[in-house]
């Protein structure tokens, strides 16, 4: 039996800020990302969603970003390799002393962080050794055939590979940008069944029709919204009904 | 043979910003106190700062303060207590990070928050429950006779008494607040001869003449410049010329 | 003719974290306070909320408050006289840039610093003392009968007293604090009476029965959801209906 | 009689760090680039450092950065150009509140964003227009040559045209990067000797060897430490005993 994990950032709201229907998605995913208090969170907030997370036997990761929170992580700065280390194991150190044996599950970078970290060894590295300075045993997730994997493999890390069910991918495995018409897919029941494709071919047909081989140990979804909310349940349906088991136990590599 | 530890907030720098002689304050002290990125610090301080005090063989605790980097942590902020709670978690946990084993000696409160704790037990349990979270055999450090060391009772956690050698006291055990003319021994030799009474007798007179019992577990000094360092060398010295042990193995209580 | 300006706080989303239904409410009010960057609010959302502020002809003055984003201003911080009177000056300097002749129509202080202020002389001289260097010219907003409006005549400074339809007040003139049980006036119907009364009786009757004189000049209603955007509209209705004027050219004393 | 400027980044500490010998080198220069609380400086430090600035006669301007505290600036972040416009305006603001008539001679970006408007024009320009929506008489400071000076032009700003004696320059009139281990010239009298040449003839030599034509309105001299402020005296003391006249009345451009 196949068997896919399913994974959700978490835990984004910050003081007197609410986001994200943490409550709903915890509901649907295997694993949570749990946002550290650089990009989003705050320590109070990382307390109580691993609580929830813990309630929903979700396995819980850490999902370090940079410390940009009027910017949500999502722009690039330019950090030295040594400060993205420590500032990687800082993050993570802070939420596994919200967990009861201070051990992750996952640590799965975020926003601008991971798509640097996806397209550049130097940084890919630098996160991989953060991480593995706090637990050599944690999974390293990253976009599938991206630096962040190339670099945890290097480190003999384990890690699973992320795919995103609700994007289009260029010939070469990476994502169509946002900034571009079609990067997203916006139709629910194409998503699901790309999903589905993805995890039975280990593949995925780039948007301009060649097929890319991916491994597919994880899938991204969100709880932004009713509709997010909506989509993930959709997709996970789909799945089950055609024998793949949703599990954060998945085989890891590495 | 009595035995004394000496404890000294380190690592207080931040980015391009420089404070404190860490590296020759450490080779005085037998404990640090590391700071944890709110008051004063960040990650990559606190990476180098460990390991400055790895090699020179200075057991390693977390100093946490609130999230004031332009007050330094030293002005009272009116937080609820899961909020302290959590945020001392935190700062514990993301110092830990850093270290071997992932362990600390012990968890020492910075400026505002170590005098709130002092005086007032809700904000003692609550930083108690902090550090007690994240390790509940770390030694909590607190000022002797205080709401802090009876809060780390209570939750049977080991504690450390603190003396300061260059405080005045009052008839209740509390400092002379720094407000106040007298607050602080500027004489080096006067402050040197009390450290070794208080460490002698288990006991200070206060500024109004009052004998007041202490118990005396480690006597804080500091590293913020050279008459610093050297009042440091000079009560360092006298203790060890009265067959005073300087070292961070204290008999914890608790 | 009776004249009573409305003002509300707006402006108060942050980066990627939006709250307040700011384009409703600056249809009720005649004057808005804008959050200025420290306790909410960034620099782009100021400039898009004075542009939405102007497009309503609504009055623009500055909302400051203390540096706390996690806390959003309603954390009382222990700020020394000469930092509280920079820090004003500094956010009210800064709205002013985004206005079209740099002059702010008046400045509100915010969540703590606005409750100190009102209990403490010497804070409301520092608050008041930041306003008047930016701007001797701009009215102060305070609580009615509080120690912010005695500052401002002492300074000579334009003031406009404040009141709250759906709070209840103390004898002294008050309001009776959120963590008491019979603080907040929940039906609408009542506040918006309570409002008529004391615009037309310029008192208002306190909880344990006394009548508090008061100067009205403004009301504060909210537009943090539709139930306070909807009390906002039936308090001005019955305004109207009484033949009040609202408007923020108000009669300013000082 | 030619004329020159001499310019300084002032006002970088932050609260309990001091960093700059701003007293020192306000005696040497003719203009301050006063740091505005994002990249440095905090309210309080922006308040001391106008008046220091104000008593030494020396013309005042804003200095506005990234908001990255722990990078001091340095750190290029990928912001949104309207978010840059809105956080210049902000900054310039901010500082304005500080100064008599809340006018300031100039603005001159900060470290990274300085870097960036340098080369892009997209940023120049957002840059630019954040200043003139302060303030359209203020004066633009940019590198000699820049996308910045072509940006202050076509915004119908008055803009100076900057130039560093201690850097090495390459063909195109930028400066050779610090990476480079040949960027800084450390030589005082070859620094002096090539500030002096670039004000008479308005040309460098670049480091390959070609002459590149500059205008010349403004140096800039740095008051980090003694030997520092001592290359800024040596510099000025040259510049006058060849008839500069060292002066911030410069015949602006645009």
């Amino acid at each position: 039996m196949m068997k896919i994990d399913f994974n959700s950032d978490l835990g984004e709201s910050f003081g007197n800020y609410a986001v994200g229907l943490d409550a709903e998605i915890l509901k649907q995913v295997t694993s949570a990302n749990i946002a550290c208090g650089f990009h989003a969170g705050d320590p109070l907030i990382m307390e109580k969603t691993v609580r929830l997370a813990l309630a929903e036997k979700v396995a819980i990761g850490a999902h370090p970003g940079f410390p940009d929170l009027q910017g949500f992580g999502r722009r690039r700065l330019e950090m030295n390799l040594d400060d993205i280390t420590a500032m990687v194991a800082y993050q993570v150190g802070a939420l596994a002393a919200f967990t009861p044996k201070h051990k992750l599950h996952h640590v799965k970078a975020h926003g601008a962080l991971y798509n640097m970290a996806a397209n550049d060894s130097a940084i890919a590295n630098a996160v991989v050794t953060g991480i593995k300075l706090v637990d050599p045993e944690t999974i390293v997730y990253g976009l599938a055939n991206s630096e962040l994997i190339t670099a945890a493999k290097s480190a003999n890390m384990k890690f699973a590979q992320e795919v995103f069910a609700d994007r289009n991918y260029q010939a070469d495995g990476s994502l169509v940008p946002r900034t571009q018409p079609n990067a997203v897919i916006t139709d629910a029941q194409e998503a699901a069944q790309r999903a589905l494709d993805m995890v039975t071919n280990k593949a995925v047909v780039a948007i301009t029709g060649e097929t890319v081989s991916l491994s597919v140990d994880s899938i991204c979804v969100h709880g932004d919204n009713q509709s997010a909310v909506a989509l993930a349940k959709q997709i996970k349906q789909l799945l089950i009904d055609n024998q793949v088991d949703i599990t954060s136990e998945i085989t890891v590599r590495g």
